[in-house]
C-alpha cells in the first residue's frame, strides 16, 4: 500500500478518535475553517522552505502538506482517488494544449 | 503506475522542452522563486475553495497544488519518493505521541 | 491626506467604474472569493521578496498586499480606520502583556 | 500621530527589548524566514475571516497582518513611508492605465 494511502487510511482511523488526544481528530473536531487555515500554513512553510539554502528541508513541510491536504479532502467527503482521477483526466491533454487546460 | 507518480514523470519529461510551448517547462525556466509563488498561489486557491459550498470545487484546486508540488519538489532535486519516505519515517510515531511529532 | 486614506478612496470611486476598463471594478465585481484570493496571493508574493536578497523589492509587494486588503475591507464594508481602531484598542495592553495579546 | 505610525514606532522600540518577555523582540531575535511565514500565516487567517459570514471578523486578522508586515519592513531596513511613496508613485498612473500598471 501507498505511503499516501496509508497516510489517507490513519487519517480516516484517527478521525474517531479523542480530540483530547489526537490531533487529527482535533483538526475535524475544530472545523473546515481550522482545517483550511492549516493547510494555507503548511503551505506558506513550504514556500519558506523552498527559498532557503536547504533543498531537504522541503521534505518535511511537503509532507505536513499532504497530511494536511487529506485532511481537508476527508472532511470534504472526498479522497486522494478523487485528485488522481481529475489528474487522469487531464493525461488527456496533449502537451500543446497544456497551457490552456493547466491554471493560469 | 500511480497517477502520482506519472504526474511526476510527465513533470519530468517537460522539463527539458520547449518554455515558449510548455507551462511546465516554463515554471522550471522562470526559477525556484516562481515556481514557490505557483505553489503559494494554489494553495490559497484551495483554501477559498475548502471555504466554499461545493465541495467538489476543492479536487481540481488540489490537483493544480500537487502538480505545482511536484515541480517544486522536481526543480530542488527531490520527488514524491523523498515524501513517502518521510511519511512512512512517522508512521513510527504512535497514536500519543502524534500531537509532539506534528508541528504546532 | 495620508496615501493609504487616498488608496482607500480612490479605490472607492473606482468601485462604481466600468469593471471592462477599471482592474478595481473588476474585483468587486468578481466578488469576495476573489478578492480574497489575490490577497492572498500578493502576501505570496510579499513572502518570496521578503526571503530573496533585494529588500527593496519588498516595497512594491507591500503596496499591492494593502491596496488589496483596501479591496477586501471595502467590500466588507470596513475601511483602514476600524483596522486603525482595533490597533488603538491593542494599544492599551502593556509590553508585559504583549505576548498574551497578539496571536499565537 | 496615525495608528499605523504609532504601530510602526512601538515596533521599533520593541525590537531591542528581551525576547523572553516580547512578542515583536522575539519575531526579530528568529530572523527573515519567522517573519515572513507569520506574514504568510496572518493573510491565510485573513482570507478565511473573509470568507465566513462575520465581516467584522476581518477587522482583527488585518491588524495582525499589517502588525507582521511592519515587522518585516523594519526588518529590511524599510518603513510604512516607502511603501506610501510607491503608492504615490502609482497615483500618477490614470484610470485607463490602471489595469496594465497593477500587478496581474
Amino acid at each position: 500500500m501507498d505511503a499516501f494511502d496509508r497516510l489517507e487510511a490513519t487519517i480516516r482511523a484517527r478521525r474517531g478518535e479523542d480530540a483530547a488526544t489526537s490531533y487529527t481528530a482535533s483538526l475535524f473536531a475544530r472545523g473546515r475553517g481550522k482545517i483550511a487555515q492549516k493547510l494555507g500554513e503548511e503551505a506558506v512553510e513550504t514556500v519558506i522552505a523552498a527559498m532557503g539554502d536547504d533543498a531537504r528541508a522541503i521534505v518535511p513541510e511537503a509532507a505536513d502538506l499532504l497530511f494536511h491536504l487529506c485532511v481537508l479532502l476527508a472532511d470534504a467527503g472526498l479522497s486522494l482517488d478523487d485528485v488522481r482521477a481529475e489528474l487522469a483526466r487531464r493525461e488527456g491533454v496533449s502537451g500543446h494544449a497544456e497551457k490552456a487546460a493547466r491554471p493560469r
